[in-house]
């Protein structure tokens, strides 16, 4: 994972994003849709050097083959004129009533059937555009009802179809990697793999696993009531952080899809420092895009499409310069040290270390005095208050 | 795993549970304590066979060495007199203010060091006594502040402590399992391994992840908004439900540990189902013992500790014979297969079929009639309210 | 408030539930629209005896004034025939983009000024209706920003509107009464008038309060955790429960609109008890219509919209009787009095009993045995293992 | 409402809060617990000039009445000597368990009587210290399962509990008022009056309401998911924000009592622009004591105390700098005149205008351009942009 310097993050916009017309559940669109291209041009101008796609979003479903090939061929040049990668694509197996009970692991064979044939295609697409990684966002895989599954073999298809994708990809040799999304909820009651662990612990069951990592997007976490980057640090100690959505959300409730950082601007913060500072003691980084999976406000017009986008590459912009300048800080370092957050580098077991030489160690339980011990200072809201001086400082 | 009869569950309670006397973060206890063994005869009588404890439960922390071998030889003593297992032990390693910052995650290493001897120490009282089970909560590891803690540092010791301590019992030969039991937050802002997911994730990590396992409870899962049969039926496919703990919990708030059933109904009673009669198309099972770790209500006195315990057990019972019903309903049945729940049994690819063949069959893609697809009436509501009929008929 | 007798209540299902043509926020219908005087007879024939409506469900929103007539005409006239009582109306101030910043606290005046028109047009149509009541949720009164609002202007615009609206409708003599709906959030990131709480303190300010009252929503107080018994309790109390919509969520997510009981079922057959048996103590009733405002599953096609509305009606049904059945049985009788449930209901101070006369009680405080009346055994866990056996028993 | 000046406003701790020893839930103290008088020089020192109380907290359930005078006195003058106000006095119902199941609606009627006692004891303290308001908050009042309680009986207890002490304030003519303070849940399952909103609600049916207000917390509205600016600007509104809690929480969870702004940063920063700016377009003012209700981290021990003590004022004081900052930006000032925050302070109806006038007004209706109107971008992401800039800035 060495793709790019993490010291200037490459952003990159899903073009569902900021093509959103803000239909919503309770009512119409309130804004005009564009053709896809006509978005490229401004998501440049907006400080991207990235766009994304889901198949549908290009050319809508049940379009014919050949005016499908025209728009895809039409957004490639443009993207290209405009300087727009295409770093990710992702396929729609969730909007169409046909995937109401899911793509992968609806109870109709057929659907399933016919989902692994629009998400193959797909590979290949993402493939002639040359994109990183293939995202799976499995939205309708789940239930309402508890009955209304054998959960058993849910699990069973969702690992047969992933599988069968990655084996599809490494087949045909292309360089492209699966990034699963987890969703707790929304639209469906429980959505299967809803967190980043759960993925994680679904991916050790594959067999094709080494191509399947995370795309894990903030709000998804949050609305789980989870720590978002305590979850990306599990993935990256995984070795599974392969992409990542960055938006915003206030609180568990319905996906609030808002910039990054209009959510829980403390936790974005932290995510930030993660992202461009690393773990304080080292370990794996995250160099690939800083994608944006946010929508913009419903009630902004055009005009407003544009400022979001803009917000959300200013956000990450200024976190990664406080959060820098944070760690810089001596006394932030100091308040560190104090805190232990080093010494937690530090293996439990000295190197060469036995059991029985710990079980030997009477230093470590029987003349270990656990009063005195209890009595440490950690010093974590100062800690945290040194923190939040450099982000609101 | 084929301990028990699933027609005829075995329960077991954590001494903890019955033996709460109600002190809570904003009131002092409400009930009595008695010596440990004294809740032994109770236990039985209310109808379990199985009694589990943390090492502090029996012998407090820092009772001396002759007096707490006492304290669990008299508790065996009663134990084995009243007709009780110890089917399960667990460590207390959140409870006393050394652990503040957790056990096996602490920043400071002195306290790591501290609390991988209990938890040895402990793996030999579990092997003594007989137990299956080693369950390790680690409820005080975590944080409130995201710059309080290395988190791939964290990742790394929780992994070093759990390995040693999977290590340390292969070593000796115990025929004991670990069941970690994952928690999202309190008494920590946010717990390391919140969900049954995460835990399943880190376990692939694991050197000796062959012996380390599940233990999920209940309200746990369901203090994130998550489905808890989806949850256990992800462990048991991942081969790795070890050990359950059954309570009840009332949506997203602090962990209530009521009876269970007296959380959400309709889960308990899938939960049940699962449990009782396994998944539709067959799969694996759990077959181990139906724990409660619930806490009697601080509004009730001693008689209530017996009251709350009884209806844990006659709450299971009572769901066991409703999903029994349930399942050999001919009109469920139908209902059943009307929705698809077996067809999702059968694997989206046909045996021996390739993607190149899947990639030919012009009748999954090319000629699949979606719109006609789409109209499929999967009658889910219909089923659940079967389900909710034999569950309240 | 003595419409009907509460032990046959009558049921109503707004236009709008079985008229869900199931698009979502991330996806497109999956169901067929019919004409609005379509659904009428299936309504009748599933139980109901009454159907409500907003404005735009009958006419779509930028209807002429004619054809606009004639729809309601049609309308009207089928209801008459199928037997079916219009007993509330409601107005869609949230479909139209025009209302993205809300009806009646709109950043924009003149949108505020078209609202209340919209408003009061269709108050005239309640009254030609025959409705007793004229819903009116705020689904876009909010926001997502704390900076976009002027919140006391919001407060003051809001109660400007409502008592405009109540003012016309005594202008006029209607026999109409207003129900607030309250909801957290969905689709604004923070909705005012969020919990039946806020809309009781809210009602208190206005100049025309006393015919406006709630209509609160079991699904929408869930979403913030919220007891929706205690709720309805509390507007009962200060005379406020004009109407109810029934309906079923499971913990707190984005709005599921599930059948009544399929959510929280414990919860429903608690509400039940409390409309069909009102408060053990006595005090005032609700004999309103038991109104679902409920969504058909997405996954269900046409023949689902049945099936689920019939499980809506025969969910209260079944609940009602259970809840009789618990009420007339001894053993919980016995179980009230011991947990002191209607000990509750004696006044503190005796009749004529004077603060002075308490505070000259020694036996209230003085020679007050703390520690001995701590000892109670309330048994609330024992009588609520009873409650739930008559629920499932 | 003019006590204090609110560009510097005057900070105050609860002896609870610096004095809290760390025992929660699952484990013992962390702190050693100092004598109540011990604290006070620190508390000013760490930039307070306020201090508040629990009666139990200076001298615990059960001190006999010489002692406790004793206790009171040496309170009090270390108070003056060091020069803090005790502004806010408050009794515990919650602690000792003989109010395990509340102090003015618990079922046990002896219990209630001995509650109203307790409380109007300390109506007689918070006199003695010239206290302008006393809190109560009813932590036990509330039930795990709803067929413990009669509800209706339950407000009418309450309600006439704190119409007792209300009368009692004015027959005493002392210069007092009586702060609610709501919570939704924990300790109790369900907590009566749980929001802002219920309380409002609740005090509107009192019958010496006029001296009842609310005392609003941070966290506990946060616990629902429900916006805290939100709820205080209604308590404004209708008159009722008589004091303040301040402390942070993380999403929806057990009740975390952070330090303020260590929750929620962004809500922070819109709570202190409304408390030090007002609302935009003027209305009532809070100018009542910025009373900090927070627990310092268990993690930390005596330093820490003070440490976090000071990172509330401190927090506040950045705040309210940022918050008068970003006012004052004429930047702004534009964006927020774009969004119609101004505009939404003007009446919907014109000066004198009726409903027939409006009626009449063809261009709020008829010739009204809904489509025109619905393309209006109030740009509120850029306002929000702005303020976060502001904050981070």
């Amino acid at each position: 994972m060495t793709h790019h310097d993490a010291v200037s993050p490459k952003f990159s916009f899903g073009l569902w994003t900021v093509g959103w017309t803000a239909q919503d559940q309770f009512g119409s669109a309130s804004r005009p849709a564009f053709d896809p291209w006509e978005y490229l041009p401004r998501i440049k101008e907006a400080g991207a050097d990235g766009v994304t796609f889901h198949d549908d979003d290009v050319a809508p479903f049940g379009t014919d083959d050949a005016e499908r090939e025209t728009y895809f061929a039409k957004f490639k040049d443009v993207a290209e004129q405009v300087g727009l990668t295409v770093e990710m694509v992702t396929t729609n197996t969730f909007g169409h009533p046909v995937f109401k009970d899911g793509g992968l692991t609806s109870n109709d064979r057929s659907v399933r059937r016919f989902g692994l044939r629009k998400l193959l295609r797909n590979v290949d697409r993402a493939a002639e555009f040359g994109a990183e990684t293939f995202v799976m966002w499995g939205g309708r895989e789940g239930s309402e009802y508890d009955g209304a599954k054998d959960l058993h073999a849910a699990h069973q298809r969702y690992a047969e179809g992933i599988d069968t994708v990655a084996s599809y990809i490494k087949e045909k040799g292309y360089d492209l990697r699966i990034g699963l999304e987890p969703k707790p909820n929304e639209p469906r009651g429980d959505i299967f793999l809803p967190t980043i662990g759960h993925a994680l612990g679904f991916i050790a069951e594959l067999e094709h696993g080494d191509i399947v990592g995370l795309n894990p997007e903030t709000g998804h976490e949050q609305m789980a009531g989870l720590n978002f980057t305590h979850g990306i640090a599990q993935a990256l100690w995984a070795g599974k952080l392969f992409h990542i959505d960055l938006n915003g959300q206030r609180s568990i409730k319905y996906d609030q899809d808002l910039v990054f950082g209009h959510g829980d601007l403390t936790s974005a913060f932290f995510t930030i420092d993660l992202l461009v500072n690393g773990f304080p003691g080292g370990g794996p980084r995250y160099d690939g895009w800083y994608h944006f999976d946010y929508k913009p406000s419903r009630t902004d017009h055009v005009q407003g499409i544009w400022d979001s986008a803009k917000a959300n590459i200013e956000m990450v912009t200024m976190l990664a310069e406080k959060a820098k300048a944070y760690r810089a800080d001596a006394e932030v370092q100091e308040a560190m040290q104090a805190a232990g957050i080093y010494e937690l580098g530090e293996p439990t077991l000295a190197a060469g270390e036995s059991v029985s030489d710990l079980l030997a160690d009477r230093s470590a339980y029987e003349d270990f005095d656990a009063e005195q011990a209890a009595e440490r200072n950690f010093g974590f809201v100062k800690l945290n208050q040194l923190a939040l001086k450099h982000l609101i400082g």
